[in-house]
């Protein structure tokens, strides 16, 4: 085996880095688990051993996140994309239409899935202020009354854009938070859904959490999929089918470590201080531009575009051997994206500052 | 870190164990992929180096089961549980009707998921046969000619069933070979499509292979969910969303595994070895019985009854003090089942058969 000589930090906008503690206490006990003799993935789902790593998982992200007891929590299969489909299958009822907030590429992705099943309300929320890109404010959102819920994204991963605040509607308002969920505090009892693919802030690819409250369950429809049926993965206690029980076990290590981080609180007053000395930094510099505004740019995912495009893929290398890993922007976006999930450390954005520092020296002239 | 003192054999029939030599490698180069410092949980799944793994997997994949190149091997979510809906959902077309052959409990439950899209014409086809548990020969199977498809299950994990020939007929034959795959040889061009849950003799539970013949892909419906469309999933190499990374890493790893084991024909003639030691002993037994014909009997799973069910409990706390793990008969059937897939070795079966021999002396008086 080689030895790291270097420190390595990774802003993959997913799958992401996770937290170091919970990968090594993952890889130590990763064939002899619980002194069994076997991995955690070998054992049945049923077991009370992997029961026991279920239940702490549910009760840990439920401490977390505060999620009332009214809210059930299921771990799904299929990512963001399975819920996609699953939220107009499970939430329309009787309705025929649903309103949907375009702000970004995955908003604008799951109106696209949910058109299969209904007429879709499209709000066209993303403006330009000041030259940049911005949302117009939540409560300005107009919502169809006919519409039987509300989906937003409140991060959007490639346009690295954020929304800080809730329309104020009375129909249950559906939130992809792939990437927002965990990086800072939230009032679950103001959703319908919440749902985040877990590979950013959760743990590694593979499974989704989805909080729903109780009530919407009965709007399920008996046709739909099993797979993605709400009421049967909640009654099935997220077991309908065998669930990815090594994916459920690291995502249980992850929020062990965010605890003894000091929670959401604790890691939110960490994130906000990574994104501001990163987009202050930028602020600064003539070499880097964020084309985000400033009342909605994202804590977790920073793009920035080098004001000379031909020295990318140079920027990208130089990183890269520094070990500064996965820079590189979404292709529909290009330029360059630096995630900053709650398992980076302030001293990997302090690195990458550094390195931006040195690079913009380098070239500038 | 404890030590393991003793050997332990897995006998869990899913999640199920992994093959050590895969396991211990993805122990080695769990937080250090490729000397890159990141985990390969850690990196975008459109990174090269995933693309290489994902690439590799497959072809390795079509390697071991000679898949002819007119098929396409998908890599999906939801267990096979999700390709209950799928199956029907991509192949029905204009047709309103789909066969199963009904033997155990998983061919059951497919039928089940798929009479919410169509009719089912269920074909009875478990029978007794000298008293025991068997199934008609596929030969004489009745497939109404209106149907769509013929679906059946191979082997029923639960039953202890295998059946080993297949139906004559011009309707694609749509298997759910979950715990069947890789564990003997098959001719894939006999099949429309071949699905299979990874936790038995792929990899960790949370990825399922689907095998698809390349014009059945044209049948699929554009309103059904993405993640469950065929076409979706091919079109876009099974990134159609975030696929679960580690899980089709782990599963690469054992198909190299495989390979080296000399593939699918040389794994066959141990795993009938294993498989017959077992029945060997428990059909000379007066103390164990199997419920299964001969003609019938699962070369993967091994169900079997204590002639006196009362010392079931000793039997299971003996066992797995002597390191004879998950040896618990489904909650369905009650009583033991051994699965001996293809990562179990043979002195795992032999280890068995000791402990059963001495179990039976103690207590058959």
């Amino acid at each position: 085996m080689g030895l790291i000589l270097r420190n390595v930090f990774n802003f993959s906008a997913g799958p992401a880095g996770l937290p170091k503690a919970a990968m090594k206490q993952a890889q130590a006990e990763f064939v002899n688990w619980k002194n069994l003799g076997l991995s955690v993935m070998e054992i049945s789902h049923r077991s009370r051993f992997f029961l026991q790593v279920a239940e702490e998982a549910e009760q840990d992200l439920r401490d977390l996140l505060n999620i009332p007891s009214d809210y059930e929590i299921l771990f799904c299969q299929g990512g963001a994309r399975a819920q996609f489909s699953a939220v107009p299958l499970n939430l329309l009822g009787n309705s025929k239409q649903a309103t949907y907030i375009d702000a970004g590429y995955w908003a604008k992705s799951a109106a696209k899935e949910a058109k299969k099943y209904c007429d879709i309300d499209i709000f066209k929320a993303k403006i330009k202020k000041g030259g940049k890109n911005s949302v117009i404010l939540a409560k300005e959102w107009k919502i169809d009354s006919n519409s039987a819920y509300v989906h937003f994204c409140p991060n959007e991963t490639i346009d690295g854009i954020e929304i800080n605040d809730l329309p104020q509607t009375d129909k249950p308002i559906v939130a992809d938070m792939s990437s927002t969920i965990l990086s800072r505090e939230i009032d679950v009892s103001k959703y319908g859904v919440i749902y985040a693919g877990a590979q950013k802030n959760i743990g590694p690819a593979g499974i989704c959490v989805t909080i729903v409250r109780n009530d919407l369950l009965e709007l399920s429809n008996s046709l739909l999929p099993s797979i993605l049926n709400y009421k049967v993965l909640a009654e099935k206690k997220s077991m309908f089918n065998t669930p990815p029980t090594f994916a459920w076990y690291l995502s249980g290590l992850v929020f062990k470590w965010l605890k003894k981080q000091g929670g959401v609180k604790a890691i939110e007053q960490i994130n906000r201080e990574k994104a501001s000395i990163l987009y202050n930094y930028i602020d600064e510099s003539k070499f880097y531009e964020n084309n985000v505004h400033v009342e909605n740019r994202s804590i977790m995912n920073v793009p920035f575009q080098l004001a000379k495009p031909e020295l990318n893929i140079k920027f990208l290398m130089q990183a890269s051997e520094s070990g500064l890993m996965e820079l590189k922007g979404h292709r529909s976006v290009g330029g360059m994206r630096a995630s900053i999930y709650n398992s980076m450390p302030i001293e990997g954005v302090k690195a990458l500052v550094g390195f931006m520092c040195e690079f913009e020296k380098k070239y500038l002239t």
